[in-house]
């Protein structure tokens, strides 16, 4: 997973504590909004917390793609087979909201 | 909530559960995504995820955005007090991510 | 043009002359950014420069799409015909990078 | 500049043509924009042009990543100094709109 390079075990722990951090706390903010929406609360402060759950997901983005670059990509470059990798990460990045 | 007007209550009735099924679903993703980090899935599957789960947030916050204009901000124009309405609107919608 | 509100006219060609003080700034950063690929300059520097064309032309669309909706979007609602300006508004905001 | 590999002349000469030609396209395109507050046209037609551009930058920048990550961030790699060639990069893709 996050294909982490050989003698990178402690940093890959440490990533994955992180990331799976965040990505619960936004799991939850998400069902608070669901929550507003169900109170009825005012349409702008709902956008606010969609746009603050946006943000907390681009953090989540941008720490993968940096994990990736810095292990998968690497590994391929090192074993002369970078492009197809290269060229996989920037369609994906297409796809996210900018980080 | 959503402030719609007096007489929409049918359609707001339907756009209320509407976005809580959008979010609801959203919600379930962003867990699964948690799961897929958990299980050490490919980086680049998990990247994949966090996009559409970003890109459902867009069409909610879209759908959002579409009802208070029609709805608050309308009545707002109506009551000569459109301005701050509209300012407050663009300046929500720079901290979100484009639809 | 901007769909200004009679009675707006000074605030018109106060904002006509800031859009097109804008515009013609971005199209001379443009064309420089042209002479840094020319001139084989680092990528990573050509790259800051094109984001900040965007950040440039965003702030413009902004400033539009603020004008639109203070004088064409209320002029619509006013009329009692204001969906089809909402909608095509948001229609468009879907293609603009978010400002 | 771009930060091309040795052996990879020709390549080299085609990204920077074809990089050259989508800048001077745009640039056109943006000065065409300013033309189109001169001349006072409708507000929306004006956001659709100025989002026309943004995805033509985004393209070249989109572009330029591509052949960076190939070229300039392989070599560092190879050469063992691939982290801060890729936090380089990923600090910048946070200013560009998303591609």
């Amino acid at each position: 997973m996050l294909c982490l390079r050989k003698g990178a075990w402690r940093k890959k722990a440490d990533l994955k504590k992180n990331l799976i951090q965040r990505l619960r706390t936004a799991t939850g903010h998400l069902a608070a909004v669901e929550g507003m929406v169900e109170g009825e609360q005012y349409c702008i402060d709902i956008l606010k917390q969609i746009a603050a759950v946006q943000a907390s997901l681009s953090k989540v983005a941008y720490a993968l793609a940096d994990s990736h670059m810095k292990h998968c990509v690497r590994d391929a470059i090192e074993a002369g087979k970078g492009e197809p990798k290269v060229d996989e990460l920037l369609e994906t990045l297409k796809y996210l909201k900018h980080f």
